[in-house]
């Protein structure tokens, strides 16, 4: 992956301009090869804000809409970059298959299965690439862990597991009252409404769909009532202080794959907590926890007494720097989330130049975001196991050629 | 709970005298109102070493025997105390409530949903309580969380998890060949085998057979390559080198309970790792979490930035002391597991000389005991949710006199 902005110009379509769209739009106005040519949105003022940075950025207004068909539709665009509410992130990039585009979407859950099947469908129908936009696959700590796994200093991986645990109660509770879609998903559903951030570094420590796959999950809520103890103690007054929540405080998710490791994830946006995605690595040779900055090596990290006691992460992933970050270092880290963002998009701007597969695939994208709406038909039936289905159909257990994903195969 | 020494005499059968048998006996021979009148193992070395222990302390041999039922019989015995392998404490626990003794049992997992049953039954025929040994239920830690518990500084608990991490990959593959018990259950069982030290706790946190009770649970198991990776670097010509061990490496288990709350146990002895039981406490005011020593109250713990950081739990265990802590330093802390082996073996013996309720009864041992039958069972039906008994038969959500549990109930 190149990290310079040297290639043909992009021209892009940007759907979805909240507060995530809106400052990764700032980021790709940094990018020599980037051209922003449609900004869609369903509020007026988002458009022409972002009309607005666009013409202050480029020197000329691209098109500004309300309606994401005429952003997937305009003729100059190369791809699309939807970032909208989670429930239209996959219609929304279907749409835009069909009308011969590529396209990037956001992270987030799925709606239903169903969806997960058409996204597939279609993707391999036009043969048109679908990329999911997960910055933690690129974060600093998750590629050195990744390149320790690939350096074999684990061993063989048996467990990994990861949270999504970040306090969001006020978000949830009040948000932008107009504008916010999180909270819709917490009053009527319940399940892991948010696992690709843990589990999409995961799934390349494990090579899911290139070698391995999740075959079945079970999932467990528990009761929901965070955010209702937290109106009562900040905001009593509000119209949903007495309103059910649906979500369970705290959903755990059990993953079973097929070479025999287990994955746990859990969903914590509702209780009081510091933000973690606690992540853990287990392995014949070694661990990694992120709760307690821990690392523990066989054979490596001194033994002092029967407890086995840890040593700090922090060395260890420097050490095992992966060859992109430090590439990246000497280039300078920029943008969003401690410089995951732009490494994200470099990815999907370069496979669009070099029209090539992304690193991230439909695949990729339809296996970790069907576990939400797998998650909630676990829970529904009272934590049964359910079946993950093998988007690849049977792809996942041939060796592939995998150049498009050498940041991520070593 | 009274700490001195100042009860009538007990005098106590011992059955089961290896490393935690013997050393608990040492424990035992400090008391003024100990007298050991017997003590049984199947290997004579032991007995006669524990023969000698006592006649260097008490001045008069013991009764020394390889068969539990002299043991239990024994005339002069006010009370049996089980220390041997896991699969023997239940039904020896059975002989000496038949026999008309107070029995209590170390810690460990079930063989099966039905001696769990046939305790139960035994107990309520006889009308004699048993008493699990769950030592971590007076650790100074977890007793100063059950105080914050108890003092609401949680708020409403949501969540709890625990595990028993701890690498016993060479007491399992080698341990003393003719004698350990833990490697056959590591080679043909797969399960939650050992779930008590962390779910103890939190069942007292949790309020679990008093006004509320675990109702069902899923376990899933990673595959079980360890303790083989380990012979294969450490002891390759070991016998055991090329054997399957069935017990998966983490077993993980999602509990529901009554009441809403969810507990996740982890089964963690086969890989390398530095000792943890993994705490934690999730409520709608606060959380504590054992890696990482981090404590995180709501609107107390200072907020910096978004992430919004822990703190050290150290402070806040100190200022929660549980009375009996505050007590027990001013009497003199003493014994193994640091300290907390004395509270538990004092609680068995008050409870033997005031002839009263132990704190943890019958209805405790069973249902925590369960878990590893259920665990088991759950992962053979490919993590099938499984319903967990009430041991109590309704007895559970009965208003109840909880005078023999004043440490626990506050």
């Amino acid at each position: 992956m190149k990290l310079n902005q040297r290639g043909n110009t992009v021209n892009l379509s940007i759907i979805g301009l909240g507060a995530r769209g809106y400052s990764q739009l700032q980021l790709l106005l940094t990018m020599k090869d980037v051209e922003i040519v449609s900004v869609c949105d369903r509020y007026q003022d988002r458009v022409e804000k972002a009309q607005q940075a666009v013409l202050e950025s480029r020197g000329k207004k691209p098109q500004g809409t309300l309606v994401a068909s005429e952003a997937i539709c305009h003729k100059d665009a190369d791809a699309v970059i939807i970032m909208t509410s989670w429930e239209t992130h996959i219609p929304l990039a279907i749409e835009a298959l069909n009308n011969g585009k590529r396209v990037a979407l956001e992270v987030g859950g799925s709606s239903s299965l169903e969806e997960c099947w058409q996204l597939v469908h279609e993707s391999e129908k036009t043969r048109i690439p679908v990329m999911l936009l997960e910055n933690c696959c690129y974060g600093e700590t998750e590629m050195a862990l990744l390149n320790m796994v690939r350096q074999n200093v684990f061993g063989t991986l048996v467990h990994c597991a990861g949270s999504y645990g970040h306090d969001l109660r006020d978000e949830i509770g009040l948000g932008d009252i107009n504008r916010h879609y999180r909270q819709n998903h917490f009053l009527h559903r319940n399940g892991e409404l948010y696992p690709t951030h843990e589990l999409g570094p995961i799934a390349n420590y494990l090579h899911i769909n290139r070698g391995n796959r999740m075959l079945a999950l079970t999932s467990m809520a528990s009761k929901a009532c965070g955010i209702h103890a937290w109106f009562q103690t900040n905001h009593k007054q509000s119209p949903l202080a007495n309103t059910n929540f649906s979500e369970g405080d705290i959903v755990t998710t059990m993953i079973q794959c097929a070479q025999g490791e287990t994955i746990l994830l859990t969903h914590d946006c509702t209780l009081p907590r510091f933000y973690s995605r606690s992540g853990v690595i287990r392995g014949t040779k070694g661990m990694w926890m992120e709760d307690g900055h821990a690392m523990y090596l066989d054979g490596i990290t001194p033994v002092t007494d029967w407890m086995h006691r840890p040593e700090e992460d922090r060395p260890y992933l420097e050490k095992y720097r992966h060859p992109l970050w430090q590439e990246y270092y000497a280039f300078g880290v920029r943008g969003g989330h401690d410089g995951m963002d732009y490494l994200v998009l470099r990815a999907f701007l370069e496979s669009v130049q070099e029209q090539k597969e992304p690193p991230i695939d439909v695949y990729d994208a339809a296996s970790w975001m069907c576990i939400t709406a797998l998650s909630e038909q676990s829970i529904a039936m009272g934590s049964a196991p359910v079946p993950i289905p093998d988007f690849t159909n049977g792809g996942w257990c041939l060796q592939q050629e995998q150049s498009h994903r050498q940041e991520f195969e070593l």
